[in-house]
């Protein structure tokens, strides 16, 4: 990319840390901004006016313009890349877990590992603490998802890697911080080590 | 499309509309399988082997594969077109927009609705009791999104209707449904009849 671009985050979170393993994998350059959304830097006046209305990171900043949403942001960097099929149906597919990953898996996996190593359980409300066991049971059923399915397959999608790996891989990598027990699905720890072993990876605390 | 196209659906889902939409603005035949959700008929041995291990509609088949997740399923259909903008940044930005109905609008609005009016106020659980009121927050904060965004654009990327404006139509367009009021958003409200003035417009019951 020649203009230079930002990417506008808070370290810990998984859906930031996709952007920059997308970037890795690729040789590409970011610079990173971070924000404690602990503290609200999120949402000042100054961060929704000038980079998200919707106060969310990640953002990513192409010259002037702004990409929110993280697995839009994943694709953007990705365009053109070996990372994303071109042959039609499996592009759709592509599309397809990672629009699942932000539906299905993120809302439990995500959420229950911010609560639980971010917020705090003693801080929890009580409409947070009754969604616990829902998206704990919502988190199971998305890992058992995946494993049924890499059982059969090496990625998600076709014959190599590609952004549903990628965007699939950030939470689930660290799904034990929200006490999910990833021995219970060998498929998708055996994946995991795929992607680790890939020769650009990047560790989500690098 | 050569392959023959089956959308698997329930057909008063606004995630299942917006494949039909889709598939009528380019002229695309698509053969239609209804299912009741309401009596458990996605839920089946048989569904969950064949058509989408995770229960939901709408699925698109496309000769003997599927494709889950509307959002993909809209893309798949659109690929091509000149409903998707080829320019990198408005396709990562229409992209966004996708993300962000599914994370940001359809689990309030959409789910509201389906609460409202299939499930029923009186048959609702403890939990989903006490998640309409954040719910209801969240929906119309996503509708006040969204009003801002067309106060200064008349579609949601670029000049011209994209696939981003025909996934965030389904569920706006009934959100009195879910008695959101959509008269405080005069934007939206206009960018509804822009979109129902396409010549090739169908209507959600159609």
């Amino acid at each position: 990319m020649t203009e230079r671009s930002v990417l506008h985050e808070f370290s810990a979170s998984g859906n930031c840390y996709k952007v920059r393993l997308t970037a890795a994998l690729l040789g590409i350059p970011l610079e990173r901004r971070e924000y404690d959304i602990m503290k609200g830097e999120t949402r000042t006046p100054e961060f929704l006016q000038n980079v998200n209305a919707n106060g969310r990171i990640p953002v990513l900043q192409i010259g002037e313009r702004f990409i929110p949403e993280s697995n839009a942001a994943c694709y953007y960097i990705a365009d053109g890349s070996n990372l994303i099929p071109t042959e039609r149906f499996d592009h759709a597919d592509m599309l397809r877990w990672m629009f699942w990953e932000q539906y299905n898996h993120e809302p439990n996996v995500a959420t229950l590992r911010f609560w639980m190593r971010w917020v705090g359980i003693d801080n929890l409300s009580e409409l947070q603490r009754l969604q616990m066991t829902p998206k704990r049971t919502a988190g199971n059923a998305a890992l058992r998802l995946m494993d049924d399915h890499l059982s059969g397959h090496e990625w998600f999608v076709g014959e190599v890697m590609s952004l549903a790996d990628i965007c699939l891989f950030a939470y689930t990598h660290v799904a034990s911080d929200a006490d999910f027990d990833l021995k219970s699905y060998p498929k998708v720890v055996e994946w995991i080590e795929r992607i680790k072993g890939h020769p650009h990876y990047l560790a989500m605390d690098a």
